[in-house]
């Protein structure tokens, strides 16, 4: 169950106006790494958890607080939004470059649909999408997934403290990049205490009996590019992460193998197809079924 | 510069064709964490890339590497369809269940659309979009996305691998479960090399002054849940990943601050508003404008 | 600020696993109008709200309220999938009927990307998009948005109904129904307030002055098609629910105008235009100022 | 079938180009609540209609209107491009604002992709998808729905009535707004004789017996927010609105139950789970299987 | 204008009800190309037309006529899903292998969510997508764009054809793959036309002047892969169809030229970039500027 | 296999940094018709090709050669965007209408999301999306699909040369309009080809027996709309391109055929209905039916 107050968790409130900055602030709503983003991932990370507890838990906590991050930015797009340009002619955008600075930056359906108030969308305008959403079931591999989101998260609201001077604004951002901190530090916690706890070890998934593998081909860099560095990396040699082997270097593709021949399916697909004989003696027996059809 | 070769990496050949495991696989081809995500990921973090060398080599040689694995993918799925039903009628789906699961489980445009061949979509049919590519620039941040991303998809190949009994396709997947197995190691290995040459630290984007984070929200677990276990994990004390601090708990949420008013726009965006008096002045304002025009 | 409890609204526990019927429900899940649709609209048309007061009130609410729907889903779900078939081979297939069936009918993401876990698409996989809400700042448009989701949304939990007969299942199913019959209740009562109140009356917005409409135009049906029963309906004659008006009848379309003449671009926008001679000379022009580029 | 006549409805001739309105208008012609959502979902209606007659002719009438406003709107949209900057440059932005404002305020694919034409997409870009359309099979939903869209689209022409002031452009939204004032009045009429005769009634679905409804939840208010005022709207007290019961009101959530142990799926998805032991169990019976495999 | 009436251009009845076979048609329905795709397609090339007469003479019926193609094929989805399971339980599933096949081959939002009706989406569920459409203001490369939308439907069509054997359905398809024909052919000759009349040549855009490309690079066949026969098609030797040059011919790729330097945008993006030194001072300088604001 | 070189194909660098032509160039990389596309839709029609030799061959290396494409406009944004405005503040646009023309014109996830890089999105910022590519099999139909995309590929391009006086990316379109002319010559000569080895014919796909279609409609252009030049051109009279038959003309629509009656689902649906008793007994027998169960 979901409960909610009407009440912040921090102060969010612009000391102006700014339509054109309202945009922006709609990619941490609604964008790839937005916060709808991880309310909403961490909501079914929690929902398809196999294990009770700690982890569940954290899962369900910080879903619900960013559900509340949602609400705090939409709350200032409304407040930025609420001398946004309406009636704006020619005549205005001749006289006053910011007002047409304002024409084209601006998100337009902030205005022509939601009649001044925010979106699920990002910065340009994409509705927001659960295709951004993992939750696997594999907490190792989507804990990993969520330090990144906070990752890719504070890098943007880190850039959007840049873009504006308005200090009510800059303090709502300043509450933002400290929960990303602690949520990065959250989330590095947890990938090790979930090692620690045995759960689950890389590679992921670790209970997958590596003697299914290929495992010539499990420990190797190949060079398919051309650059001159890739053998310098600590992927090229030295002990693994996953303390299993050492990494070795090649520095051409693996030979490989010749393609399989070319597919001949049914020939009612109607493909182009080099058999020219067979291809008309089938096409003689689509029609000779067709006759009869 | 990119350039093809007509060899496989690895051999892809199913023993018998199989319609509705070709649709299966196409999750490893265009879905979220499919192949075509991460050759185009590394691709535009290679092309995003601020620092030559050894990074930016990785990029480039795996993103050549996975667009082979894309190939090997399709190949396997055009093979896999090359018996794919075509002119099933009710008659043979009375007779035969198996041919009943056929006609329910393939994907319908493998054969209405493409003519028995692979498609750029997921397993749900969903096309793949460039919005599963993460690419910002800041290599600690993109390369912990990789490493999920190798996390998920080796994930996603392992229980494939239980979905089928043919050891042809089987053997495929042990040759794509090895190269996950490598290139999670790859990305774990480049995200501490990254931190020991100095590059970039947690909380990501490291350089960006923590001064001006709300700091008494930095290092807080608070609790937005019920969950007995929270305060358990190694988020809630102890000291934090990234050095900085000790985790601090707080089994309430922080106290808040009163949601501001609500917004009053500009009358012609023809919101409601509990303004009554001044609703109808605005409005006359409207009309003696409208008048006016 | 939202909150979250452990504890459902209602029970959620299927008596046998079904993982078909586990992607029918993910249509009231993450369908155009499943739950997190409501839950997502009625708190951005919170958030967006122009008045403080019962509405709000009334939204942030209903927006909680369905957020645990999401949840008692999702957890249905999960618990649906959870004998879900993994390993099934061919002889499996031609053994069983309702193997075959299963391996035709499920949602297969739901097994190889969420692990047996629910997720945040429709019963046909698409991904819930953004584009579903409405939040248009007019409480009067939104409120019929939200009347007419959730006669949508019973009508669909009412089809689901019928195509299970797991006691378990239906429990929760009558509870949505329930529910659903409130909410719709609910909006129509607030519809009614809205005008009672003063707030809003047909047409919306009802304070942009009629005057500017084509009036003439405004209280006709003309007729598009050859139905002939068209005139029969209560919009063909009789006073309009705007109470401003009686409808009027046109049994052919208005006479119309002319098409304006085509547009002719700057030729560098390279279209076919018929202006032969003219386009030449563009075209000169255009090959003028690329040699003096 | 459908026929066309080189006519339209009501003038549609600007009197200046305007790129920027251009992209503007887009919203109306294939935003969510656009003419191509209501053509395409007044015929999607019509087809999957069961009743002959006056609803069903007035559903394909209203459709073959809404595609002539589609006409209108995208034959506007060309003329206000007619003028559309192509090869702007640095210095002609530096010496004109209207110039800098009109290079970033208008749809970059009217010019690079359609060559100064309009298309199917709404004001921010996004392409006009069929997740807007609404056709249930229900008309009393299906008419709310309806009634709901003429809402949203009347404001949105009435918003971009004020951001010109072409009188041609508000001509022909004059023209606009008189239609959606008669469809929003027509469908309102509708959905009163649906009722009127009998066809169906609130909740709907009607005829889906209530008893099977966990009818202790059916029309009462919880709280799940903490608004002081959620109690004074006629949703918490008095009849309600489909004449079967009385509201009543609770000041918190329902008690609720709790949540279902979390799920155990096949080891062989791999997600994390407490059962230790078991899951050595099972992760042995995995390789087990395996190895015989 | 359009106007509708209730007759269909060619009988649309099938003998039998086929809830599968339903959701196939829907690729001709809502495909990328489908008849919506096609309609909506030569409706915007006219709306964008430069040029009256008889191409947007042909444009315009064209359009009108698709449009009725979609009204023949939504007629035929319902008739085919008129008796729809909808109350399919275990037991059934069990006892009828095509009850199995018919639960997993549905589109389930036919039965959920449209009541048994058709709806604008693909066979797999995809909703049409404005995305789809081509038109761009020059007439040759529309009607070439239009030449392989009729060619991609006609396959289609005649894929679908041998997937039923209702001789109504087929009935229906006949007259389609008749009008795809035709189609076809008009495309073809207004091809031929558009060129033999003058307006445009390849290479499209023909007024384009050719002394500005790298004229090096037009006419050459370059090796990207190591497939022995390349330069045996027409590409590699002979005149070039617009009549202009002889093909070359070169094994290899041309030499290229080096990478550019990578990238140093401001530091306050927070990439990753080698210049250590420098970037510490850019970071100094980002935090000194912090420090004042 | 894919290998990759560090080495561009031709020049691609820009004299100036123009952060709003860079969002331009996004349309020809991750556009409808832009580079990924074709190197997507050339890689599956070559994997997908039933035919192996000259016809694969061509589709390879072409395919290849695009993914080169991308690589050298996505390093030409990323340089466009190396002076990207990020602090930009409301006294530097007051101050400054190039700032204010960029600060509305530009891709804003290019600065918030990328850092300073290019994005697989189009120039309005829409994904790109696998529902672009063209792979079917025939391969006459694909390589129309292919002359198509390079003419609306060099459509744009030209366009987007006109909007740039940058003569270092001039030069990088003056290659791309190059490659652009070879690959329509390219294709036209390839779809002659075919055609004359014998491998497909007009219309596609050409071994579908015509006996089944509806022959007395394939080759006569009917008028739907009202344009009197109609009969005008080449697809009225005279042979038909596939040189099988006289294009015939007729000034009407054929007559066609009645709707067939509206349908009539299980009543378990809840559509509306006009039979009334028959609905009445129906409802019954569900309230029975539900009664029992």
């Amino acid at each position: 169950m979901f409960f909610h107050r009407q009440t912040l968790q921090y102060r969010a409130k612009p000391n102006e106006p700014d339509a054109v900055y309202a945009r922006k602030l709609q990619e941490v709503i609604g964008g790839q790494y937005g916060e709808i983003t991880v309310a909403m991932q961490y909501s079914f990370q929690a929902w398809n958890a196999h294990i009770p507890g700690k982890y569940r838990d954290l899962l369900f906590s910080t879903a619900a607080e960013e559900f509340g991050h949602v609400e705090m930015l939409a709350t200032m797009v409304a407040q930025l939004l609420e001398k946004a340009p309406l009636g704006i002619t020619g005549d205005a955008v001749q006289d006053d470059p910011t007002v047409a600075a304002v024409v084209g930056g601006t998100d337009l359906q902030h205005a022509i649909v939601a009649g001044a108030g925010a979106r699920p969308v990002d910065s340009m305008g994409n509705p927001w999408t659960g295709g951004y959403v993992t939750a696997s079931g594999n907490l190792l591999a989507d804990m990993t997934s969520n330090l990144n989101a906070e990752m890719q998260g504070r890098a943007q609201v880190a850039r959007l403290y840049h873009m504006t001077d308005d200090s009510g604004v800059r303090d709502l951002l300043s509450f933002l990049l400290a929960r990303d901190t602690m949520h990065q530090n959250q989330w590095a916690a947890a990938v090790e205490e979930l090692k620690a706890d045995g759960l689950e070890q890389m590679p992921v998934p670790s209970n997958f009996p590596q003697s299914k593998e290929a495992s010539e081909f499990s420990y190797t860099t190949y060079q398919f590019s051309d650059g001159e560095h890739l053998s310098e990396g600590a992927w090229a040699s030295g002990p693994t992460p996953d303390s299993k082997a050492e990494f070795g270097y090649q520095p051409e593709p693996m030979a490989g193998v010749p393609m399989p021949p070319v597919t001949h399916p049914d020939a009612r697909f109607y493909g182009t197809t080099e058999l020219l004989n067979v291809a008309e003696k089938m096409a003689g027996t689509v029609q000779d079924k067709l006759k009869r059809e």
